[in-house]
């Protein structure tokens, strides 16, 4: 577990602990080293008393199983340095993009190149999933939090041929965990309590390259999407409000049944009954996403809202699910199934 | 003041407090008459002695301005025993609505009317503003609260004819407040703490055809809103992230200026230095409206931001700005011009 | 499980669901008798689709452990048409206080008895535990989540007779889960967020006889608490500020070893490294209390704060932990070791 | 000015921006000298573009009155070179405390001496006030937030003769702005939101002294004090429980009284009618201090609840009502008498 100290890791080791079939080995970060784990995640107590020992190849030597929790643009050199039979699961962006022009355009570091991309429940065309190519894979890269909410949110409705690519708009509001623990002054809690305020607005925020990617993959063309985060008062979950307009002729009637079936054998995507809306707090702290869609027909749109707790099914919780079909493992083992609420 | 146990009522005996021409009269409600304000609004303590009356046409006469602050469909009969001269500021929605079929397909109660609409600031074709409508009027229909945070967001751009009228997204947040005081399980602080969650998707809120009234009259032809609102865990305050699609062959590097121009002599509305976005935290307890405005120039879509206070410019500080102008007064006097942060 | 659709139901069926021993079987509750589980408790995604019972002895027939979530007078009619060989483990209050006289003072309802009382770790003189009174059980009370907080907190200076009976004062803050479901104006998220209150001030909340009980037996002797607690904004956790004064002549550089030494062996309660300090949100959702103890040498008080989810093992994970201890299993079976933060 | 960017410094400018007879000169700042104050404080419309200037006695002369809002420590050197005669109202420790042992005890900075203490409302002993040693003054400390509301929730007790001096006990919870603006990890907003943790415990924080030096002059003798602080997830507001140990043979039925009497004359701190218990949510951003007291007469002890704004009346709302007693104005002028709430 390299990359220990920040939210998405202290996560990934909250769900080791439960895990039947996964041990915590070797734990490492860079600027905490050699503090006690109990010091910088009071919460995972079992772990209290592990000493972090520094991120390099060699201390994460020797595990069958690495999870990077990385600042971007760190884990493509790391990576290199680990045997390819290590699988190896990467909670960064350094690898999600199939693009690299998409990566230039919205990052500052070189293109490290794309592995298999972690949603398993993706749509990806002709009634195949994302989950094929991630059995026994050695190298996974975990999608971003809001790609996973609107990915999932949206990804049926293409993958049935119900709406058009070039009319997509997106608001979502996240948990301010998303911003991680870095110290700046809007993240203080005095600022956040009380306030919501979005950022990156007007189509520049890193996580649109890599939700139009998989949306055009759902849907076989190409799909554009308006995209538009906000920094909500709660330390996690992310609520995705997705809009489309539904193809000319669409049999309004139809079209949540296209959700109902795209997941109807998921264990962690869920649409729910007609009449329930989505809450973040339902989800808190599970590997669930919960979803509804709605269609204005007076406008010709469909709304998609999605609930997912970013620290769990939108990174650490992907990570581990991912982990358990590169291992062979059945692929909800060790996962939340259920949310901590109220 | 009918109607003063609830949070707009509360909210207008708060400004009113500050108002140097404007003495608070008769404070009166229906289920808690007979007891002191001071255990219904503990915050409000120059006013904890008075005892709240019952509203009724008697205990209401000898005002010569009354706000009322009903429950819809209260208002008419209440209003309609008031004689012609008394200024009426109603804060419920029953005079918004100049369609009688919008009216009967959002609401459940008969249609009475429509007063003039309590938005100063809305460009309504021709260069005018609302305002004009308002000096010396002695009814007034006090905006919604969203509408207030997506009218003025949008407004410029349609009045400028820079967007196009059928493709406009909207999706706000908004503190609890915005409920009222209505005791239901979902609007418990241990439900919302941490949680956000949409409602009235679909198209189904009642203030989508105030906001579309709003949007026509400025654009000065039909426009149609997908609106979604969404509860976040704040007590006040809404942000409205309000997207809509620019006319084929704008310039858009000229696009931001329309909205300067649009409110740059205006009291309470200001569009925030480029870079600089709002926050509801901003605007608490304040009259002000923060908007700022982007172009996704690759999906050719404008996207507009407002914070306002949900309870404040979003309800009693526009009640109280239309009665200094129905009064002849400054429009400005007595309405707080600094948020309450952090 | 009866009293399924409250919180402190909510969260034993959270806790069940990660079990491996015990199963969930008939799922009863009252005012919500033949709704879906899902409808009530989101979060609970297997359960979503179970049927809610209503709450009688034939319904709770068959099983082999009864978990009880009543309002508190409904839990004697009850498990005494229950067969005196199934384990019942009752939430409410009905039977902690082995005094008719306290409980008489502090409750509204005739005195039922007392159980067996569920805090395992409490010491009870003569170096035993409770825990020796709860193996093999079939009739078990749950303790109150602020005498679970504060008891733990101060039990081992009594029991190393290290306190003065007459001198503790205690003021605890409590997340709004602790009031439960009930539909009251001061409860909504409104009036929740950015305030904090006291209630039951005066000596008035029935929790104290509770405390004083757990206090006394630790003590040996009588032990009498001013006890105040507070509402925070938050939906879960106690923070329970302890402070008692020291017997003249205790060596102050030995106090904290009496808390260290009272609960090394225990899973649940632990001790913090000095210079740390409890914080509510390291215990969310798991089964921890966490601790620590200074000494204010001036005055000569010792205080300890401990920090606890109320809903966890201030309720149902005690429950779990006490129908573990009555079954024979592994008294840490199925709880959750680490805490959901942030 | 000075100090413009902290929170006390944007409070101070927000009340100034409504009080009548004080219009704000210049605004300096240190690490913030040329931004304007619209990027550090956007709630403060009026004075958006406002540009920061360099705090030196130069860009503070000319003005007739200074409000100082720096770190401790340095608020001597910059006073010593401004004039005698205009006043100085200085928010920060350096001049509160009047014993040189006890800021060495407690501070780090060398003791600086003491000015008139900023507590109008605080009794002296015989019958007077501190607000006698404010009109006129030239040099003014503003006290601390907590001490502003532990002070004047236990002052009338002892000032009476009520209170026993070496049994004093306080827990207090401060909203996280109470920690100003510095950018450390457990105050990042998904720390803070739904946790509660003490800080200081054992009698070490600061502000115990200063408490100490207040009761003990309402005394008349020397009053120890058990200080307790913790941080509670909501931006502004403190909430102290106070208790002390009645003096043998007090009438309990006449201990309330003495704090109705002594506050009955004071615009800002009020008795709640009993039955009434005081929320931090009643008095955000207003001047006022509510309390409540109860006696827990099984064990012989008062109970005072008292709830402030520490930004306000905790801060910049005393500073600007000792600014108004300094210069001869009304001591109420400018100062917002109703909270925001909810």
């Amino acid at each position: 577990m390299a990359g220990a100290s920040g939210y998405a890791g202290g996560e990934i080791l909250r769900l080791l602990l439960a895990h039947p079939q996964i041990e915590v080995g070797t734990v490492t970060a860079s600027s905490t080293v050699g503090e006690r784990l109990g010091s910088i995640h009071p919460h995972l107590v079992p772990l209290a008393d592990r000493v972090i020992a520094e991120t390099t190849p060699e201390t994460l030597s020797g595990h069958e199983l690495v999870f990077l929790a990385l600042p971007h643009g760190h884990s493509a050199a790391l990576a290199g340095q680990l045997p390819e039979s290590v699988v190896v699961v990467d909670c960064g962006a350094d690898f999600r993009l199939e693009s690299a022009q998409a990566w230039t355009t919205f990052y500052d570091t070189p293109y490290a190149g794309s592995w298999p991309y972690g949603m398993p429940e993706l749509p990806t065309g002709a009634g195949s999933r994302q989950r094929d190519r991630l059995a026994g894979a050695t190298r996974i890269a975990v999608p971003g939090c809001y790609p996973t909410a609107v990915s999932l949110a949206l990804a049926p409705g293409f993958a049935a041929g119900l709406l058009e690519p070039d009319d997509v708009v997106v608001v979502a509001a996240s948990g301010t965990s998303g911003a991680g623990k870095s110290l700046k002054p809007h993240l203080l809690g005095a600022e956040v309590m009380g306030s919501m305020s979005p950022y990156g607005v007007g189509g520049g925020h890193r996580h649109t390259p890599e939700i139009e990617q998989n949306l055009s993959r759902a849907a076989g063309e190409t799909v554009q999407v308006s995209f538009t985060p906000t920094l909500a008062p709660m330390p996690r979950g992310i609520l995705a409000t997705c809009t489309a307009r539904l193809r000319p002729g669409t049999d309004v009637t139809r079209v949540r049944a296209a959700w109902v079936a795209a997941y109807g054998d998921e264990a962690f995507v869920h649409v729910l009954p007609e009449g329930s809306w989505p809450a973040t707090g339902a989800v808190t702290g599970s590997n669930h996403v919960q979803l509804q869609v709605a269609v204005d027909d007076r406008l010709g749109r469909v709304v998609v809202v999605a609930a997912v707790d970013n620290l769990t099914k939108g990174t650490a919780g992907a990570a581990v699910q991912c982990a358990n079909l590169a291992l062979g493992l059945d692929e909800t083992l060790g996962l939340p199934v259920a949310g901590v609420a109220p």
